[in-house]
């Protein structure tokens, strides 16, 4: 036996840098093409309701830790274009935060965040200024509310140079097109009588004609990228209005009268600005927003979750990485699709790296998991509780639940009786 | 390479019958200790008001295969003394059972199993005649229930020549110290002028002198070993009438009755049998019979799940296992001490097989659940519901974790770049 070990240590100086050691237990181990620490790159989206990215990434790191002290563990939040993507970007991506003064849904002004990546790059989230959670539940009306304050962040960017922008959708308070973003960036939106609309939700319907000639001079010369979180169309039953606005404050005639104005005004954004956006994937996301700013402002609809990824690098952060740690609030057949934790789970199976996801809810059958190109996925409720209390316990469930997905995996790697040499 | 290749192969042809295969992606992978299929034993308890032991396992093994068809999985359903004790006994370590005709808790005609192992050894379990389950909640009443269809069962089984019972107790719908069983086996309870009493709970406060003389003859010859499931004394704030009798229908009063009658029995046992069991641990379960019977017929008290896991031999089915998945209906740190899961980690723990734990509820921190000698434990609710809900779905919630879990140790097992040679 004394000569395998020998063979072996002979074999191993013919390849330098390669490093040696001795796992409890064992004769001998090696390591042949990494260092000898278990490096987990923990990679979560936003737990709604509960925790940030960050914060969930933290949570999920403390139980890495407990179960394996000497991991290496990286913390990557990602997001998909909804809630916490200027934070992803700005954070992970590197870059720093303005803070310009813009309108709420309802104009009120307000103070918010606008993220400036470097290199002519900026980033806008279109919940600062528009999003559902700056208003009261009474306060809620996407008849009454518009965008204009993703607008005018929007502008500020243009201002201070940005060439591209990157527009977070997601969480919005709004359905109005993107009409009240547009006119902020100086679209003109005109009624039958060639009055200008102030381009609110209930407006939709009003538009007979869209004048782009006072569009903001900047805006020629740079590219708008709108991170989307769903596929939905702009109009018909998965569209914008029939879908999401009833979330947003919506009562039933309003749903209707709103899906009947998102379709009118498609009408005009097809003759006036030349784009047919009526049944463009993603361009209902965000209460039309996305749809309407391809068609006056000719952005771009790209899918929230991979557009985070590319900007972050993700795929080379996963060079040397042993294991995946994803989370997400919530997983279904029907969210499969653009979330955040899914594009991890894309991303690493194309690299050959395991991901692990950890959920608040998990409605999809082992199949579905493993077929979304996760290995495993876990709920984190070790308790049944009401929904309320559930969400508070968050933090401690996925650090729970992290540490034990690190101690099964870690016990599953030590366990592995196969010699492998090579690969 | 290829010549440390022919070295290991050189050092194997030393070993013989080890055998070498390739895995997916490497270059040589040998398997030194065994052969090369994963070999899962699934050795679950009981979850409590929705899956028996069996049924459990069945969905645990379901999940395995789905996540890795070729594995080797072997279904060993325990149980801690209580529910499932029977099934565990007759399905792991074979036997038959046989019906009997015996007393529910209320006197009424039943029908019920008792197990025969061969040897002289039967097993009878408690709740079988003198359970819960068996009365409708109208009927719970522990002044009014006695064990006396445990006695027949346990009479049933000396009659056919047992010369060793196990009884499993648990699941009560009891609290009379175990009168009604000694009451069928020949013991005489008597009260202050002498007359016998019929040794439902009430009568606990009323017994003077216990009359062993008229004892079944063969109970000389037999031993009796009590796989209990809690360790609870019998008498005081953790006793058998304060933690457990509210349970089987006694208000505050009731409560505080049973107990004083409880206190004033265990002094006549002292006095009449020569055995002190206020205090002796285990001596509360079943309502008492457990503490009664180690008195009234030198039963002996054993860990429920421990004597289950000897019975089976269990440590001898851990010999060749890669992973064992065990499941327990709740863990909580008061629970842990005598939970069949826990019982299965510990010998788990000693033969250093890895073991995971699904759970219905767990109320564990990660160290506790490490320090209990499982590697990891989860929670198997992928969605919050009720309830009543939740236990409906046991059977695909548990089918669903097994599966991650296999999923996920496979694919550590499968990343473990180490080389590893002998251990």
């Amino acid at each position: 036996m004394a000569g395998t070990v020998g063979s072996i240590q002979a074999y191993l100086a013919r390849r330098p840098r390669i490093p040696v050691w001795r796992a409890p237990g064992t004769l001998l181990a090696v390591d042949v093409d990494r260092g000898t620490e278990l490096r987990i790159l923990v990679a979560t989206a936003p737990f709604k309701e509960a925790l940030g990215a960050r914060a969930a990434a933290q949570a999920i790191g403390r139980g890495v830790a407990a179960a394996r002290p000497a991991a290496e563990v990286r913390l990557v939040p990602v997001a998909d274009g909804g809630e916490g993507t200027l934070d992803a970007l700005v954070g992970v991506a590197g870059g720093r935060e303005l803070t310009v003064r813009v309108s709420d849904p309802l104009g009120r002004p307000l103070d918010a965040a606008l993220g400036d990546l470097g290199g002519g790059t900026m980033v806008v989230e279109l919940a600062r200024a528009s999003g559902l959670e700056l208003l009261r539940p009474d306060e809620r009306d996407p008849e009454a509310t518009s965008t204009a304050g993703t607008g005018e962040h929007m502008r500020a960017a243009l201002d201070r140079g940005a060439t591209r922008i990157v527009l977070g959708v997601g969480g919005s308070a709004t359905c109005d097109g993107g009409m009240g973003a547009a006119r902020a960036l100086g679209v003109r939106l005109l009624d039958a009588r060639g009055r200008e609309l102030e381009g609110r939700g209930r407006d939709l319907g009003l538009v007979r004609r869209v004048d782009l000639d006072g569009r903001h001079g900047r805006l020629a010369e740079a590219t708008i990228e709108i991170a989307c979180d769903v596929q939905s169309p702009l109009v018909g039953p998965t569209g914008a209005a029939r879908v999401f606005s009833s979330q947003k404050g919506a009562d039933r005639d309003c749903v209707e009268r709103l899906e009947a104005g998102m379709r009118s005004f498609a009408g005009v954004l097809a003759r006036d600005c030349g784009v047919a956006v009526a049944d463009l994937p993603m361009a209902g996301a965000a209460g039309g927003a996305a749809g309407g700013l391809a068609a006056m402002l000719g952005a771009r609809l790209v899918p929230g979750a991979q557009l985070v990824l590319d900007a972050i690098g993700f795929r080379d952060r996963l060079a040397d990485v042993d294991l995946c740690i994803t989370g997400e609030g919530s997983l279904d057949g029907q969210t499969l699709v653009g979330k955040a934790a899914t594009a991890v789970a894309s991303a690493c199976s194309e690299a050959g790296v395991p991901c692990v996801c950890l959920c608040g809810r998990l409605a999809l059958e082992p199949e579905e998991v493993r077929a979304a190109g996760f290995v495993a996925a876990f709920a984190i409720n070790r308790e049944l509780r009401p929904l309320a209390e559930a969400l508070a316990c968050t933090d401690a469930e996925l650090s729970a639940a992290s540490s034990s997905v690190v101690a099964l995996w870690e016990r599953g790697v030590a366990s592995a009786r196969p010699a492998t040499l090579g690969s």
